[in-house]
């Protein structure tokens, strides 16, 4: 039995393609049985012919069903074996996505995802025609590449990175990467079978934490206070130590880390002989304050392995992100990764250093800060509204802020009220490794997502949501 | 001093940029010292000053020098201290790059680059106005995506592979990758901690090789005869295998592995309880036969994880690659990738997706087999002229066929004299891990980079650089 919610956020013939094709796994419908006609079914569901032709087409376009010739549609044979194995998968998997989906969410406030009008389309395609025909007129539209990435692309972003961060790097210490985690995923592989500690800030990036954890590491997590993270509680034994840092903003409590903190950081660094990794994923984003020196500009021993990425500025789904290393490093990647391809597409990687040889990545970046700047001022002032049992902290830079909450309340309450009024907000519990430390009402918002204009519906959703806890 | 090669290959502004690049950095010319002025440098190089001007904005834009108004430009400082220590691996860097450069090379007949003409850019161009479009109307620009790939592609291609190659699975089971060694480094991960043994084919794909070393596993070789992987002399004791293979073109000797062989392969991981891991890279080009079903079409016991490229068909520069999962991989993946971002850019993932939609995909692989069979008999009849010493073997399929001599020569030999005719061809060292086992005069040549026309002369230098051994 089909059935159609015609309020639902889902168009209809997804609605009846997704039944169908369930009803063919599952077995409901068996080989060869032939399925009502599209006139027919139109009629009983209530629909246009024209629903129910483009659900089946779907269906035809991926096998699970032949068109008959003046019969209809029939079944095709989906082999038992896995359907019977894969029911129960396919079904959790379902679950885990649908279970938030079901809910209606009308504001997102994710970290991550941006609204479609931050994405510069226009000039994206104006460059991805440019460098199409300049790939071709190089004679290189269909090569293997440079598995460190493209020179013009490193020589562009090194000149922006000396200029905008003081960078001290040559194009050779660069390599352009799919982002964060797998600039990680190299750095894992080059300090493979050295008995590396992996220091990491806590709270910190749960992304981050997952690669070492996969890769096998041992993690230590040492706290941060209103400083960055506390060199003093370092370890003081000699060791081989690998240090996860966000020092310009960290993930997640938004503190910058100061410059006598860094110093200090950086000469523990050189004691120890370990090295940083300086993840500096959003630092061109500072609505109040200009952005604090990077350690690796200030760093004169080689100890600081520079991270970015272009997912604040440009979009997260471009995955392009980008690593120096210091040099003894730089021979190990070389020796390591002899046989290795890039992995990031060339075109890609033509349009980005396109961008910042016209000087648009950075009229972009303005652009950027001038949104969230105003985006940022909207949240806080309607937060400020909401009285004096709630702290935001964010340190007016980046794409999301802290939300900490005096009352006693839950993570869970609180997210699952906000989710009631059609607001999904997050807890920060992921990013804490002793979830026990994790302060219980506090929750982690996004503001990428949400524009300017709806920042008012959104609040005061979230006003009737958390009324109880606020007064 | 520079030097310039008015005769040489290189731009004349690269080769001044270069050479003043090089000042910079060795520190012949000193921070603050002013250049001289692009008119008298253009006299002295006997160059157009439009050239010395183009050389001095590279200069300026990547951060080694700056105007000065009506002076000249000047050397910006560079950090003595990474220069010094810099200078020599990137010397040795480029050493390893030059020593081949320098000679001039007229046909590289390397495997996976593919000459301009094969990629379908009008193609790839309209899709992605298409997709961008698409993307925005969707309101997906500039969103995090789904870690295993967009859905529109996953369906599309399982699809395309249910009718061409008799896959048998669910979009669920498949995961979008950056190529074959993304997904080898998936698949090492979820295996990782089960003190696996990876088995490879003797002679086989080096790059698929140091995934599985730079992950720590331990492996085993087993050799290859004219009917694929010697099944034989596969271990008969218990253990937990990973058996990597290339059945449909053996990477690189060509051969196809036999149904009968494929059959034995099969009952062995069932009996084993091992996991196959077949790379179908190139099955869609076959110039004279069907291809032969998949392993994965025929495995009833889920023993087969399927791993496919775009690179072959579209481009190598698109870092595009797939992977199909038995289930209960799947729940290890989903477990263990569960805070993983995606690597492959959305917007590509769209641009493929709508090729295989509208049916432009598959006419690109008949326009490829078509190129490529023409291509082979080319190089086919022209070597048979050149007697019976030579050995051709490559199986009517894929981009690349080994060459055998009967004559005493080395790899090296043949090597280097094809080279001072222009020509570069590679040795088959690579990809034997025993190296004393690979024969000593076989040579590895990919033609996907020769156009048609230039066959005959690059046939001809070869004769003349390979005579005293063919008679």
């Amino acid at each position: 039995m089909i059935y159609i919610d015609k309020k639902g956020k889902e168009p209809l013939y997804l609605q009846i393609y997704r039944q169908v094709r369930q009803e063919i796994l599952s077995g409901v419908r068996k080989e060869g049985e032939i399925l009502p006609g599209s006139r027919s079914l139109a009629s009983i569901l209530q629909v246009s012919r024209n629903t129910v032709d483009n659900a089946y087409s779907q269906l035809v376009a991926e096998g699970y069903l032949v068109p008959q010739k003046g019969i209809g549609y029939q079944v095709v044979a989906v082999p038992r074996l896995m359907v019977r194995q894969q029911k129960e998968s396919i079904q959790r998997v379902m679950k885990q996505t649908k279970s938030v989906k079901e809910q209606k969410v009308i504001y997102d406030l994710t970290n991550g995802s941006h609204s479609n009008d931050l994405f510069p389309k226009i000039l994206w395609r104006k460059a991805t025609l440019e460098c199409l025909d300049r790939l071709e007129y190089e004679g290189k539209l269909s090569t293997l590449m440079d598995k460190q990435g493209e020179w013009y692309l490193r020589s562009r972003l090194l000149s922006y990175l000396r200029r905008i961060r003081g960078i001290q790097a040559q194009e050779e210490q660069m390599i352009i990467t799919c982002g964060l985690q797998q600039s990680l995923e190299i750095v894992c592989k080059i300090m493979y079978n050295q008995d590396v500690v992996v220091i990491m800030e806590e709270p910190g990036y749960h992304k981050a934490r997952t690669v070492f954890e996969n890769n096998g590491y041992q993690i230590l997590s040492v706290p941060v206070d209103e400083n960055g993270i506390m060199v003093s509680e370092l370890p003081a034994e000699q060791g081989n130590y690998l240090l996860y840092s966000t020092p310009s903003h960290q993930f997640p409590t938004g503190v910058t880390m100061s410059i006598a903190r860094r110093m200090k950081l950086l000469s523990w660094a050189k004691e120890m002989g370990a090295y940083i990794l300086e993840d500096d994923f959003d630092s061109e984003l500072r609505y109040y304050a200009k952005p604090v020196p990077s350690l690796q500009s200030i760093d004169t021993h080689n100890h600081v392995i520079y991270l970015g990425t272009f997912s604040k500025i440009l979009s997260p789904s471009i995955r392009m992100g980008y690593m120096i290393l210091p040099e003894i490093l730089l021979e190990c990647y070389l020796e390591q990764y002899e046989n290795y391809n890039c992995m990031v597409p060339l075109l890609n990687q033509y349009v980005v250093a396109r961008l910042l040889e016209t000087g648009d990545y950075e009229r972009q970046v303005r652009r950027m800060n001038h949104i969230f700047r105003k985006r940022l001022q909207g949240f806080e002032s309607e937060f400020v509204e909401m009285g004096g049992k709630l702290k935001i902290t964010g340190n007016g830079s980046g794409q999301y802020f802290l939300l900490e909450f005096s009352s006693e309340v839950t993570q869970e309450e609180l997210i699952q009220s906000a989710l009631n009024q059609g607001v999904r907000v997050y807890p920060t519990m992921l990013f804490w490794r002793e979830k026990a430390d994790c302060p219980p009402s506090t929750l982690f918002l996004g503001f990428s997502k949400i524009k300017l204009e709806d920042i008012h519906d959104c609040i005061q959703r979230l006003k009737v949501a958390w009324e109880r806890w606020l007064i």
